[in-house]
């Protein structure tokens, strides 16, 4: 049977990223797009739960093969609504992106485009982030073409239950520098915020930009994310879907915490 | 040293579960308030990037003794705010909640108010996100009040360097139906959503409310957070801050995806 592709993305269905994807997935099955009809960077894995949402056909902006919808959800409503109100199947993979600007180490927490991967290995389907080094929306793509192409045969090929959640970041270089493709771990690090203070051009109140300084707290490492992409390899990271710290959790039952023993108020 | 306590919540300043917590927090040191002018509700990590944030001091509305901002940002963006422009320096603990509704399983990852206490454990700090099983607003907070004192003398009282991170849901019970704390893993499961189509009032244009129902993948298993819910005790469950799923990669390095052998294309 056809392999069935379901894309989304968190710069909006016009951003160039997720029309390259939509190229490259078209060569391997049937491809449905449902994508966020503005940017929703940095709102993770927002659902919208207060308001209502609008979905429309989109007509005449992919290619006529892929059967594609806006949003004015979030990326992750758009695998929600794709799954129950579209496909009548289940996909054999999730793509989201190609996001301009990377989405390595904590980023994956604060990442639309992560949270929308998440969301497909949540409803067991196999799903890849996919996130390139540059914010310029004109970046050299060359690279994260080829190795997309990579990873959706490999994703097709492995033999694995559980669904396999990929967070991929590109390094913004030419295909011929490329070191290939490195599976590793999230960097452990931290934003080091910086907000910017301005006051308003009409009244006298401040306001503040959300800014900041990315600190690695572990620069010499070799098999984190940010290493990879620093040293010209693209960066594959497996996901967890369960946020469980079980090392913690043994921890605290063995000898930390003794909140097991005060079963009784 | 007096302890610093900082406290947000993703229900906005006004609602009864801040304002109980506040309450609780007092008891143990010098209480700071950053929060939210409004509900975040199912708004996950979500920082505000894409427009400016105003922050205010809010007087006359929380005990004198303790100091309170309101902002237009998000609960993460709440968080940040305080680390870099209101502290002085680096609190002993984070206080997220008291959420009105449950925060147990998947939904660690959909809510606003885990995604605070992630941001503080991303900074080195202990934090707990605090939820309550009931949804009203009028709900019986008593062994929410308890079982808080509880976890807040635990956190002071562990030796442990990496900032631990509790994930903590109470059960919409009396305290004397209580069972105690217990120390579990958050289930697997996912929502199986279903979309309610209307059409809106003054135009032909249908519009959809995102709802669901929650399916446990394991109701079986007696160590889940959801179980301990369930049957009178407090789910205690300790929160990763790395998202790597290690046993997954392992696999993939051994035996699973071929790309580590596609090393030059």
């Amino acid at each position: 049977m056809e392999k069935l592709i379901l894309i989304t993305n968190d710069d909006g269905y016009r951003a160039r990223g997720i029309r390259t994807l939509v190229d490259i997935a078209r060569e391997y099955g049937h491809v449905v797009v449902v994508a966020p009809e503005k940017s929703w960077s940095g709102k993770s894995h927002s659902v919208t739960l207060d308001q209502p949402i609008y979905v429309h056909a989109l007509e005449n902006f992919y290619p006529q093969d892929v059967e594609a919808y806006v949003s004015t959800g979030t990326p992750i409503d758009c695998i929600k609504f794709a799954l129950n109100n579209i496909l009548t199947r289940k996909p054999d993979l999730v793509l989201s992106g190609i996001n301009h600007g990377p989405n390595y180490s904590i980023n994956s927490y604060y990442s639309g485009t992560v949270g929308a991967a998440i969301e497909g290995a949540f409803n067991g389907i196999h799903s890849l982030a996919l996130s390139h080094e540059s914010f310029d929306p004109d970046a050299n793509l060359s690279l994260a073409i080829e190795h997309t192409k990579i990873l959706i045969e490999e994703i097709f090929s492995i033999n694995n239950e559980a669904p396999v959640c990929l967070n991929v970041n590109f390094p913004d270089i030419e295909p011929a520098e490329s070191k290939g493709i490195r599976l590793s771990r999230l960097t452990r690090a931290v934003w080091k915020e910086e907000f910017v203070e301005r006051t308003h051009p009409g009244r006298p109140q401040k306001y503040y930009w959300l800014t900041g300084k990315f600190y690695n707290f572990e620069p010499e490492a070799h098999d984190t994310d940010l290493w990879a992409i620093k040293n010209n390899y693209t960066a594959v990271v497996p996901l967890t879907i369960d946020l469980t710290d079980y090392k913690t959790l043994q921890k605290l039952k063995t000898k930390g915490l003794t909140i097991k023993n005060k079963k009784q108020l």
